[in-house]
């Protein structure tokens, strides 16, 4: 990271403290990735990203603002980047996934926030993130206790809009939520200036549509026998796809998976034939969250497949293309997100479904149900999503953490029993 | 509590743990209570209601059941007792405020959740509370994680309705709770069996305003500056507010308003003069549920208003009478109900010039603002509470508790040196 110091000046960030994490992030970086043999070489598009992780993409996205572009930032999946995009608007993620930012998020929010909210509050409040200085504006969303109270504070700081989410799924809460989204490309086009056509709207489809089904394929790969990618390798891409540009996102994406797919053909593989199966399903992990896959993937098991909002649950569906109004296609839109089955939802049975589903697709040896730290939601939940595997016969190992490293060798030492156990 | 047992062997109720919660609730009730010395002469009544509590009333409403009536069991003030009482069904709270039904809990629930919600959920699995046994269906609301996720647990165990709660206070979010209140009233019209029509809903409507205003001159009472009343007293009224008839609530309520009206005439106080006057805010306090209050006043203050739903959230504001629709009346009542001021909702400012207004009416000295361990809502709202009492010149105290007696002792040393510095 370098010659961007006059950049960060200019977004008014905390450079003294935004050099300590500077400092530190190569390494975790060079540790957990580049320590891993035999990776793809589509794979260095990602590591030159996450090496300037904050300054290619910032600088990128400043010089689009010049030409009058407004950044919109985002910390939930059911925020609709199409509607965005169609605005000729650009999404950037902002959920916060390092230990870093969460002092500054516990000096307004309580230690017992789960700890994305807090890296995500700490990011802002620190200005130690030149995304959340760049974004023109925030979005939030209704899911959970502690982001409904966080939107609170973020919005003493940054012109917010909040989308209420619906937090059931009967055929009324999906009315609710074409009007919500209705709702918030009208913010849009204010913000923005631009109006959102028909056409415009239905370029935006196919163009996240696209992303989306370049990430599938990815996946896709990793339902090969002989894993031609490590799961750390495609939590990093999807990260990726957060921040970066959707078409050069897909375009990066199909390339990964050309190479993954030519791969399979000449059965190369990262990783000795008879290594464990490992899906991990739950809370998200936002980038540079690395942990659970590190400690999985230097176990002697491989994460195949995440069921996550960093995972299957970002790309998976469709949003139909080719409606022919724009209140079709707002409808369209709606429904592809509240296919989306997050712990935020009462019921939430859909997702025991997923991970069903997902288990025998990805042809998985056991399931690693994580929980962040004090996420109410997907803690509870943990208990049916336990239940359902075990009488599916699938093993699992439920564990919480957060993003601190105190609790590394334990896990590590949980995590080694249990994939032995699946021996 | 007596000749009981074989009501609560149909009720098939866990005699032998029951038996333990029987043989405490006396003596806390007695060291709380009863050491309390010049009470009113109408708490007689609600001494027998808690010295009976897990019989009395139950009965009442097994008598009523047999009639062919319906009990639906509610944990929230969102849910509208008008809409239930016009289908003559009856409501009954139940929320768990003691420790004892908390083990039961956690043993489905995480640690982590707040002790309200374990208690309610140990209550009705333990089966050691006959209210949840009595219960034909209980009516949940989407309102924070634990409950949402609370619901899928226990409705596995009893016939539930959930209520979608807005999340935020915008024009159609009160629309959407006008819907919401319609579709609930289906629901209790089909269990019950009994139309609602309007004639039904206005008398329904009269009697819970009823029951309000009634409440609410024993708070009036409260303003004055010789104390007729202790806060435990009035929080017991509360508690039991939740589970008893209403129009034999209003008439009692009445009634002790009569004596507190009459003791302000005759300068009688049951606090020595010069006593602090404290406002406690924030999380609900379900019986018994008593810990706060009884060492607030038992360290030389008194509790003179409660900002809380066991106090004037559960009782502030009157659903408009005399509307000739059904429509217009569900209107008025969602009206009324989204004038609650939870922190649930975001934003939720309403809820600070609450606070500010009571200090002010009730002559506070100080504030204590309590949370429930792990609510992550009044938890984060506390510092904006905290900070709007600061620059209203009103002192302050934030608290975090459970149900336990561990922190009883640390409580008090430090509410002793608050009111010592309100001096
Ligand atoms: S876990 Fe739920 S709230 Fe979080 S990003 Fe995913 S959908 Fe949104
Ligand atoms: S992990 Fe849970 S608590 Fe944290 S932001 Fe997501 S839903 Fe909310
Ligand atoms: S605190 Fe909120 S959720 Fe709890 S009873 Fe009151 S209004 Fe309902
Ligand atoms: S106190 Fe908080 S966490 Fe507990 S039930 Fe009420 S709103 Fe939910």
């Amino acid at each position: 990271m370098a010659n961007y110091l006059q950049m960060w000046k200019d977004l008014g960030m905390d450079i003294e403290n935004h050099d300590n994490l500077c400092a530190v992030l190569p390494t975790a970086f060079g540790d957990t990735y580049l320590s891993q043999e035999n990776r793809p070489a589509a794979m260095d598009f990602w590591d030159m990203v996450v090496a300037d992780i904050h300054g290619i993409r910032p600088a990128e996205l400043i010089e689009e603002q010049k030409k009058g572009r407004k950044v919109f930032g985002t910390f939930c999946v059911y925020v609709p980047d199409e509607v965005v995009l169609a605005a000729d608007g650009i999404v950037t993620g902002l959920c916060g996934g390092s230990q870093f930012w969460v002092p500054d998020g516990e000096a307004v929010l309580p230690k017992s926030t789960c700890p994305l909210i807090k890296a995500s509050v700490g990011a802002r409040l620190g200005k130690t993130c030149p995304f959340f200085r760049i974004a023109d504006m925030y979005v939030g969303e209704t899911t959970c206790d502690g982001k409904k109270k966080a939107w609170e504070i973020l919005g003493k700081d940054v012109p917010m809009h909040i989308m209420d989410m619906p937090q059931m799924k009967r055929p009324k809460d999906y009315d609710k939520w074409v009007e919500e989204i209705k709702e918030f490309a009208k913010v849009v086009e204010e913000l923005t200036g631009n109006e959102i056509t028909r056409d415009k709207l239905e370029n935006a489809i196919k163009i996240i549509n696209a992303k989306r089904k370049a990430i599938e394929r990815v996946y896709q790969a990793r339902k090969a026998d002989k894993l031609p990618i490590s799961g750390k390798d495609v939590l990093l891409m999807t990260q990726i796809a957060f921040f970066d540009d959707p078409e050069r996102c897909a375009t990066m994406c199909n390339k990964l998976a050309d190479e993954l797919e030519q791969r399979i053909k000449d059965g190369v593989s990262v990783f000795p034939e008879g290594t464990k199966r490992i899906m991990v399903s739950g809370t998200p992990m936002a980038i540079p969250n690395w942990k659970l896959h590190h400690i999985i993937e230097t176990s002697g098991a491989a994460v195949v497949c995440e069921e996550t909002c960093t995972g299957t649950r970002y790309f998976e569906n469709l949003v139909e293309e080719g409606k022919t109004t724009l209140e079709e296609q707002y409808r369209a839109i709606a429904e592809r997100y509240m296919g989306i089955n997050c712990a935020c939802f009462t019921p939430n049975t859909g997702r025991i479904d997923d991970i069903i589903r997902l288990a025998k697709e990805y042809k998985v040896d056991g399931v690693i149900d994580v929980n962040l730290k004090f996420c109410c939601l997907y803690d509870t939940e943990g208990k049916s999503v336990e239940e359902a595997l075990k009488e599916n016969g699938i093993p699992v190992l439920g564990i919480e953490t957060d993003y601190t490293d105190s609790d590394a060798q334990q896990l590590r030492t949980r995590i080694e029993a249990f994939v032995e156990m699946l021996g």
